[in-house]
C-alpha cells in the first residue's frame, strides 16, 4: 500500500493549454478516516474536456477549482479501509475522486458503489461507455437529437469518448451518420470500426467541401462537441426542424481571451426553425441506471463498441488533459494510476 | 375606382437600408379576372421586419423576391369583382397582397376571408394583434418561452408590433417583464401603458448596466427579436433552464456584409442548459384561429392593448419599411393606401 497521498493542486489558472506551472504536485500523508468514513485508493482517472472548464476564472455549472485545491476529476477506486457500511472494503467506487491517490468517501462526499453485475466490465468502460460518457451520448443523442430513420446526423469530435458512442446510437436509430474527426486515421476508424457512413477530416484544407459532400441533403441533427468554425459550418447546413444537442464547445475551452466568436451562421437557427438544447449530464443523474442498462445490453449484443486510450502513471495526468485538446486520444481517455 | 395598378417592383438588391434605387414604381392596367378569380383592391399594407429579408440574395424561409417582381408583403383588401364563390364582392381579405393597388385572388393565389365576427375590428388590428403579428407573439411567448409565475422575461424590440404583445402575454402569466426599446419615450410607454415592470433603453450609453439592474435574478425567458450585441448581453444573463424564443434578428437584416457576428456568449446556452427554438409563424398557420380567438377575448376584457403607427399613402411604402429599422414606429406599422 502506497504510504503517501500524491495530489495535483491547482497552482495558477492557465491561459490556453495547461503547462508546467498550472499544477503543484504535493505529497501528503494518507488521510486517516473517522467514524462514517471510508478510505478509497484511486486506481483510474477519467480525463474529460469539461475538466478544463473547471480551472478557468468563471464559474460554469460547478464552481471553479480554487488555487491550492486538488484538481477535480471523476475516477474509479477501491475501498481499502472503512468505517461506513455502504462502502465495504474491496468495493469499487466511482465519482469525483480528484487527481490524487486517496480520497475519503462519506455521506457528505458520496461515491457510487459499482454494482456486482458491472464489476466484470473493464475499468475504462466503467468510466466511459458505462459511466458519464455513455450517459452523455445516450441522453444527448436519443432525447435531444432524436434521430429518425433517414435523418442526416453530424457528430463533431466523433472519435472522442462521447462522440464515438453518440454516432453509434444514431446509426442504431437508422440515421445516416457523419463524423467530424482529426486526421485520416481517425476518419477511417469511425467508418470502418464504428460503422459511420462518412467522415470529415477537420485537419484537411478542404474540410468545408468534405462537409458539403458528406451531407448532400443538409443536416437534421448536430451533436455538437466542438463549437468554433466547425459548428458555424454545420449550423449553415441545418435543415428545417433540425435539432442541436449542445454537449460541448471544446474548441473554446483553451481560448486565451475567454471570448470565442459566436457562430456567424446563428441566423440559420431562426430561418430553419431549429431547436437547440444545451445540456449537462449531471442533470440526468436520476436516470443514469436506465441509460447504463440499455448501453450494456447493446454492448452485449455487439451493437455498439467502446474504445479507450489508456495513459499510465499518475504524473502524466496534466499531459493527458492536454491530449484531449490536441486530439491525441481515440475513444475514452483514462489515466491508470501506479 | 382607381383605373391603374401601381406597384413597387424590385429594381436592385439593397446593401444596408433600402433607398431610392431599390424599387421602381410601375403603373400597369388593372388586372382583368378570368373564371375562378376575384379582383381585390388593396387598402392596407402590413410592414414587417421580415420583408427586408425577402429582398436579400439568399433564400430565407421563402424564396427571394426576384428583380422586376412586385414587392411581397401582407395586406388587407376588399373584393371588388369576383368570379369565385369563396370571394364575394365586398368581402375583406387578408394575405400576401404585395405592394400594389390590386391583386387577384384564386385557388392558386389564395387569400383568407375575414370572418364577419372580426370585421368590426380596426383594419390595423386585423394585420396586427389579430393577424400574424399577434399569432407570432402568442405562439412564441406561450409555447416556446413558457413564462411562469415569478420568471424574469426579457423582450427585445419591446415597443414593436410583436414585442409589445409578447410582453403583455408574459405579464398575463405572472412573469416579471423587462422590455428593451429605443429611447426614453418608448421605455416609458411599455411601462406606463403596457404594464411592463422595467425597460432598458438600448440607445443609452449605459444600456448594459440598465439590463443588469433590471434583471437582478437573471433571465428565464428571452423573446428575441433583435440579435447582435443586445442578444449577446441577454444570453450572458440567462439562468439555468432558460428558454429563448428566437423570433427575429432585425439588427442583422440590413447588414452590409451579410455575416453578422454570432453571440460571443453562445457558450452560456450550454452551461445554463438553455432551450432555444427558432420559429417562423407560418408553421403555426393551422392554429391561427385558436390564437386569434384567445387574443380577441383578452383584448375584449382589457387585458392586452394594441397600438399602431399608420403611414398614409402608397408612395410611402419604401420609407415605411426603413422606419422599422430606425425604430420610428410604436406597435404595429401599417400603410394605408390612397
Amino acid at each position: 500500500m502506497r504510504e503517501e497521498n500524491r495530489r495535483f493542486a491547482l497552482a495558477e489558472r492557465p491561459q490556453g493549454l495547461i503547462d508546467d506551472n498550472t499544477y503543484d504536485l504535493e505529497t501528503d500523508p494518507v488521510p486517516e478516516i473517522g467514524e462514517g468514513e471510508a478510505l478509497v485508493r484511486v486506481r483510474w482517472i477519467s480525463v474529460d474536456p469539461t475538466n478544463r472548464t473547471w480551472i478557468g476564472e468563471e464559474p460554469t455549472y460547478l464552481p471553479p477549482v480554487q488555487i491550492g485545491e486538488t484538481m477535480r476529476a471523476l475516477g474509479l477506486g477501491e475501498v481499502v479501509a472503512s468505517n461506513h457500511e455502504r462502502y465495504p472494503v474491496g468495493a469499487l467506487v466511482n465519482g469525483l475522486t480528484g487527481w490524487q491517490d486517496y480520497t475519503v468517501a462519506s455521506d457528505s462526499n458520496p461515491l457510487m458503489v459499482v454494482p456486482d453485475s458491472a464489476k466484470a466490465a473493464p475499468p475504462a468502460s466503467l468510466l466511459g461507455i458505462l459511466g458519464m460518457t455513455g450517459c452523455t451520448a445516450y441522453f444527448g443523442m436519443l432525447e435531444i437529437g432524436e434521430p429518425k430513420e433517414g435523418d442526416t446526423v453530424v457528430v463533431s469530435a466523433a472519435a472522442g469518448a462521447v462522440g464515438s458512442v453518440a454516432g453509434q446510437l444514431a446509426k442504431l436509430k437508422g440515421a445516416r451518420v457523419v463524423g467530424i474527426a482529426g486526421g485520416p486515421e481517425k476518419c477511417a476508424w469511425v467508418i470502418d470500426e464504428l460503422g459511420f457512413d462518412a467522415a470529415v477530416d477537420y485537419k484537411a484544407d478542404d474540410w468545408r467541401q468534405q462537409l458539403k459532400d458528406a451531407t448532400p441533403d443538409g443536416i437534421d441533427v448536430d451533436f455538437e462537441n466542438v463549437g468554433g468554425e466547425i459548428m458555424d459550418a454545420v449550423f449553415a447546413r441545418l435543415n428545417i426542424g433540425a435539432r442541436v444537442a449542445l454537449c460541448g464547445l471544446i474548441s473554446g475551452y483553451n481560448a486565451e481571451d475567454g471570448r470565442p466568436a459566436g457562430p456567424a451562421s446563428f441566423g440559420n437557427l431562426l430561418i430553419k426553425r431549429v431547436k437547440l438544447q444545451g445540456f449537462i449530464i449531471l442533470d440526468y443523474y436520476d436516470r443514469f441506471g436506465e441509460a447504463i442498462r440499455q448501453l450494456s445490453e447493446w454492448m452485449g449484443e455487439g451493437k455498439i463498441k467502446s474504445e479507450q486510450t489508456v495513459v499510465e502513471g499518475f504524473e502524466n495526468l496534466p499531459h493527458a488533459l492536454n491530449m484531449l485538446f490536441k486530439g491525441e486520444n481515440k475513444g475514452k481517455l483514462v489515466v491508470k494510476l501506479d
